[in-house]
């Protein structure tokens, strides 16, 4: 047995003894050390990049590590084999990239009008905005001699009178029996129950002391591949008490959902990608929140949770290999009767869990939710939805129908697959200029600091100016020299967007050819499930009459720089609308309206699903696409090439 | 701090450090070691004997030790405070009074005809033997590309189409959806789904492989004041797979309710007496069964409860005190929608737990389940239902009324309060003659061993002897002499029934005047409440017609020398039964049946209750009835006095 350190930034060390020949990465899961690994281990992305400080490790070469890094002792963990004693540091920057917590200005104006926005949108569309939760308050008569009515009892003929339910449709759960009489004697007989209703029956989901000042609330959760973003709110007003986002834990088993679904299916692997997701991103998430907006979770009675359908798999602790497996089956696309303490967090003991449903393997609860906010289902312009998450999911239609397929376009929206990709928080270049005689770029960083890597948006300007700019060819291969052109002993390519010498940063900032050749993937995967999904209607992109953008991509996103590098169809920039999170918005209005909740689940029911790898054009379509704006030049005329 | 170090004979010794002047029964209580303390040390029931090996206690001399016994180093745990280290052995009787288990024989005669009665009663009567759990066999078309319909939905549809219940009426909860996808494939997708039916819906409570040959399980729990009997039922056939009985864990908290409930309103104590009930009671009485029966936890989708009021609410963790400060209000009579998980029992997650309904503060489930099961509201007869328990509750009336008292009769009838007193399993002496001339006794030994203690239905036999025997007066106190007769320092008279020399036990096996004294108090509490309740009603005791005995104090109880003693009314001697445990019988037959469920419930609504405690009449009718047989010995014309 060997002993592996691993030097954490921000924590102790963490040894643990080792068979010889053990990969350093299940080394690492098995310490509890989060290494990413978003290929799950495969050694193509890169990612696991740790340093060995003394000691010794069986590691190959790799392209992802230049002979100084090499010889500086950067490995990648899950190419490397334990032959001996090790001490490895774990960089801060993976730590930073998977799990930085980030609670929301709750005030920005951004912020603000996304929440008003869908508001509106929902006024005018006829929604309401009404649950089934409300307070009732009741006065009690104090018991007697004469008067020995149990407390339960004495309760429900209270509910009765002030409700007109009649009794035996009033349900009274044991987390409300259990200190019911404690609550009544002390509150002197003046309380207000939390209550629900449903049909003909009443629940009493609480009883609290007539002065308790606490809200009824509710937490919205869209959980995304890579990160994860949560809501609690007021559910008689709606205000939003606090807002959270973070990565999602379970990433250190595969960047995709396929790689997750390939983990969960081991031994335990069920219960380690449950626990990953919940103990790891959502409970840490929760503790903040609860303790930013100074709320006591037992007053939590309701979680909505919008995700793709692998993602709700694992969450929910469920079997998701028959997702992966043809006939391709989930073990649901709506449920009922799930409640928050089944995944194993603590609020309310009656609070359900509401899951956004689902309409396929790879359409899920995120778009349905999703395109409930985008409102194309309540107007008869034809438009089209994109969510640009780690998968990409496009709906199309009107207030008539509406179809659905999904791509993978991989984790290149969200940072990932890029050399220096991160999600867009505070050091992400989230836009980009460049000036096409002196190839100098100007940035603009994410909370101003220093540069520090790239986020979707910023790669989405900085590709569409190389190639306005005529620094990258159609292809994206670097056709200029210049002093922020390199060229390393392979031959690839690499622009430096941010010396390190300049910015006083740790590292350069650069994008390389590869970088370039994932997001032109990623793009042209996004473009073609378009083009096919339109030809499968019978209809070409002209028909388009608005898109509305959705994902963690930011606000940031240039609508005309996606177009120039034939991202999004080439309509009028009028006509483009970025909508934000819109799962996440989608599950706030499903947790604030049972109407929109129903409509949610009619969307469910009725959008059909285009299966894009059944589709005979789709291969060629995606060919065409993996071009700077695209083979056939046609389809862009406000694109000018030089 | 001292260390006090108690030696236990069937397990390692425990120790722990102790404040100077902290009192010898708490310590003991802190270190987990279970000391029969019935009085919840006031030091009047002498039960918490332990012997200093060495070190010191100050311990004062007690009526319950001799000083011959003080001398060997007996002393009460209770009235002894620790003044420096100490090594302390706890007997064997003590553990073994309180907790020892048993597994009955299911084949025993006596076994199988109580429920042969029972069921025979209940036909008779024209009550079904149907619960609301059935299996569903289900043979579901397997998926394919053209037929992706999500595990779930597929299983719904299926139930839907055998059942015709409207699929938004099925019912599946997360504890089935979890596996779901798991079962279906490794059955090939044929299954059996356990079901219940519930007005116009159907909840699916577990889907196992077709071929899976667990039978659907409940537990019938009759939960006593000191004992509890439990049973492990098949619920398709009434078998009855498993019985046991053992000692409530809570009896080391006090031997009757009111110590319980003022020890469960101490900080923590609810959770203290909920968890001596649960976890060191039921959990080990239903491991036993479990392995007796060979079977799955999981595959018990119910359970019954029937006990008196304050051992349901401290079993479910709900504020007692209430029932025993006026105006004497419990947390509940009915109620529902409790879960097995509710008070910490793995069994099937969706199990429910059915509490048989109090009806009174003192007057609970274990009453209204063995009032049905003594069928006394099913015939004309003017009937008297006599539940021996540490409290006697009395029901009386017919098929057209029926009346409720209780009373205070102390654990007598258990063996409590009795120097030798024991429950009625091996070694206790259960029935007993006496040679007039010789005064020498003929003993009944549960077990058929060596006398080790009395049980309650022994104590009968021996009372009503030396009665007849001329041995004690009226009064209870020894009047003759001989070698089994003796009086000690304080003139205390008792009589040996067995020495120890003679049977080789480990003591003499004695009663003295203050057992007597006790049990006369016992019974006089049970005939006083009898006349009392009758005479609310314009009664005398002539007009009973039939008397059903039940509780623990065994089917070896003597009726006539009960009437004898003048604890039962004086008729005829044909007219009396005895049921057995009717708290557990009646909870078997609501596990099994719906309809004995819903009749138990409605004798829970109509029975009417009498707080005897507010008849004027009551304390004189007690006293009159502290005799043997009675000061007014013409209620009692069979019983022959010299």
């Amino acid at each position: 047995m060997y002993t592996v350190t691993f030097q954490l930034s921000e924590a102790e060390p963490v040894s643990i003894s080792v068979n010889p020949g053990e990969n350093l990465l299940e080394v690492a899961r098995k310490a509890n050390v989060a290494i990413d690994a978003p290929c799950s281990g495969n050694g193509s992305c890169g990612k696991c990049r740790v340093r060995l400080v003394s000691g010794f490790l069986d590691s190959p070469i790799s392209r992802h590590i230049t002979s100084e890094e090499y010889d500086a002792g950067w490995r990648l963990a899950c190419c490397s084999k334990v032959v001996g004693d090790a001490v490895v540091e774990v960089p801060d920057i993976a730590t930073a990239y998977r799990s930085r917590m980030k609670i929301a200005d709750l005030d920005s104006p951004e912020e603000i009008a996304i929440f008003e926005n869908l508001r509106k949108a929902m006024m005018d569309a006829g929604i309401s905005f009404h649950s089934d939760l409300s307070f009732l308050p009741l006065e009690l008569s104090e018991p007697t001699l004469d008067d020995t009515m149990p407390d339960n009892e004495r309760l429900l003929r209270a509910v009765e009178a002030a409700t007109g339910c009649p009794y035996e449709n009033i349900i009274m759960p044991y987390s409300v029996l259990r200190d019911l009489s404690w609550v009544l004697r002390e509150s002197e007989w003046k309380v207000k129950c939390v209550i629900s209703k449903d049909l003909d029956r009443i629940q009493i989901r609480d009883v609290l002391p007539a002065d308790n000042t606490d809200p009824i609330m509710g937490f919205a959760l869209d959980l995304g591949t890579t990160s994860l973003a949560g809501l609690l709110v007021d559910l008689e007003t709606g205000k939003i008490l606090a807002k959270a986002s973070g990565g999602n834990g379970q990433i250190r088993y595969g960047a995709d959902v396929i790689n997750r679904i390939i983990e969960s299916d081991k031994l335990g692997g069920r219960r380690r990608l449950q626990d990953a997701v919940v103990k790891e991103s959502i409970i840490p998430m929760l503790a903040q929140m609860y303790q930013s907006a100074h709320v006591n979770p037992r007053r939590i009675y309701r979680m909505v949770l919008a995700g793709n359908t692998t993602m709700n798999h694992l969450l929910l602790g469920l079997h998701a290999d028959p997702i992966r497996m043809e006939p391709f089956v989930p073990s649901f696309f709506q449920t009922n009767y799930i409640y928050v303490r089944d995944i194993g967090l603590k609020m309310n003991p009656l609070a359900e869990l509401i899951v956004a449903p689902n309409i396929g393997s790879y359409v899920g609860g995120d778009i349905t939710a999703g395109a409930f906010a985008s409102m194309i289902w309540n107007s008869p312009e034809l438009s089209l939805f994109i969510d640009l998450g780690t998968n990409g999911e496009l709906v199309f239609g009107n207030n008539e129908f509406l179809m659905s397929c999904a791509c993978s376009a991989g984790p290149a929206f969200e940072g990932g697959d890029i050399s220096c990709g991160m999600r867009a928080t505070d050091g992400a270049i989230e836009a980009c200029t460049i000036d096409k005689e002196t190839m100098e770029p100007t940035l603009t960083v994410v909370g101003g600091g220093v540069p520090v890597g790239i986020c979707g948006s910023g790669i989405i300007d900085i590709i569409a100016e190389l190639f306005r700019c005529g620094i990258i060819n159609g292809k994206g291969k670097l056709v200029r020299e210049g002093r922020r052109v390199r060229h390393d002993e392979h031959g690839m390519g690499s622009f430096v967007l941010a010396f390190q010498e300049d910015t006083g940063g740790v590292k350069d900032v650069v994008i390389n050819e590869v970088d370039i050749d994932n997001f032109i993937r990623a793009k042209g995967a996004i473009f073609s499930a378009t083009t096919t999904m339109l030809s499968s209607l019978g209809f070409d992109p002209s028909v388009i009459e608005r898109v509305y953008v959705a994902g963690g991509i930011g606000s940031g996103i240039n609508m005309k720089n996606a177009v120039t590098i034939g991202m999004f169809p080439d309509i009028s920039l009028d006509h483009f609308h970025y909508i934000g999170n819109s799962s996440q918005t989608g599950a706030y209005a499903m947790l604030l309206s049972s109407e929109a909740k129903a409509k949610v689940e009619e969307l469910g029911r009725s959008m059909t699903y285009l299966e894009l790898s059944n589709e005979p054009g789709y291969m060629d379509e995606f060919v065409a696409a993996c071009f700077l704006p695209h083979t056939d030049a046609s389809l862009f005329p406000s694109v000018e090439v030089d």
